[in-house]
């Protein structure tokens, strides 16, 4: 066996996109059996620097999240510009986007997915780290989430 | 808050849909730096009592999965019948398709997600226990699957 080569490969939070987030977090929160929780919004793109496909973005969302043990099940309603996450709901309606990992060293582990056909997306900086999503489609199945925390 | 109403809402799983088993199975053990698992197939009708719609299905599925932490990371390739594995894989291609939950008292908790707008969409027996589909797609934004271990 082989060290694993993203340092970590826990499951932290599996994202959902949706077009409604205030109906969606209610289900959510009627079914588990959980407090509704805080709707946020994310910074704007002065803060975030978002890029998509390698270009700024204005793209902002939704985000609600239900923490679940080890796994925290976010959902993502997508706003404004161009996004990984307008794309998936114009093409996909609501549905599972990402299975997210915590990584440290954010640019070593986006240059070894790339490396392996696992091209970045969409990066964006948030108070206190930085994501980036990895189109895992023709490889693993699946978008990845880099989250480093500082 | 009230009482977790499926009386679990750790995620333990997360299910991808395939076109081609081998080559996902081998592209996440190379880029997770995790062993490759061995691949199986789901048993025969007679022994999974599998329904698809209410109906009895043929449907039979490659399944590989990767251990990491508390979540198991399932592949599942669709073969033989209508299955909701291959409703997905051909309308969405390879994608995220469901998250799971462990649960005790596999009726009571059908029923009880019947009740919220969260249909059963297939069920199946497996040595030691049985799984259920629910189609939470309208109220959710996911496939939840229930899983029964005796």
């Amino acid at each position: 066996m082989t060290e694993p080569t993203l340092g970590n490969n826990i499951v932290t939070q599996v994202g959902i996109i949706v077009r409604d987030i205030e109906i969606k977090a209610r289900a959510w929160s009627e079914i588990l059996g959980l407090p509704m929780p805080n709707i946020i919004i994310t910074d704007t793109v002065d803060k975030t620097q978002a890029e998509y496909n390698g270009k700024p973005t204005t793209a902002r969302a939704k985000l609600a999240f239900f923490h679940t043990g080890q796994v925290t099940i976010e959902l993502i309603e997508p706003i404004d510009g161009p996004s990984t996450w307008k794309d998936q709901l114009d093409q996909h309606s609501d549905s599972l986007h990402h299975i997210a990992f915590e990584i440290k060293g954010m640019k070593e582990k986006i240059a070894y997915l790339d490396s392996k056909g696992v091209p970045l997306v969409q990066r964006g900086e948030y108070t206190g780290g930085r994501y980036a999503y990895l189109d895992g489609g023709a490889q693993l199945g699946t978008v990845l989430e880099l989250l480093e925390n500082d």
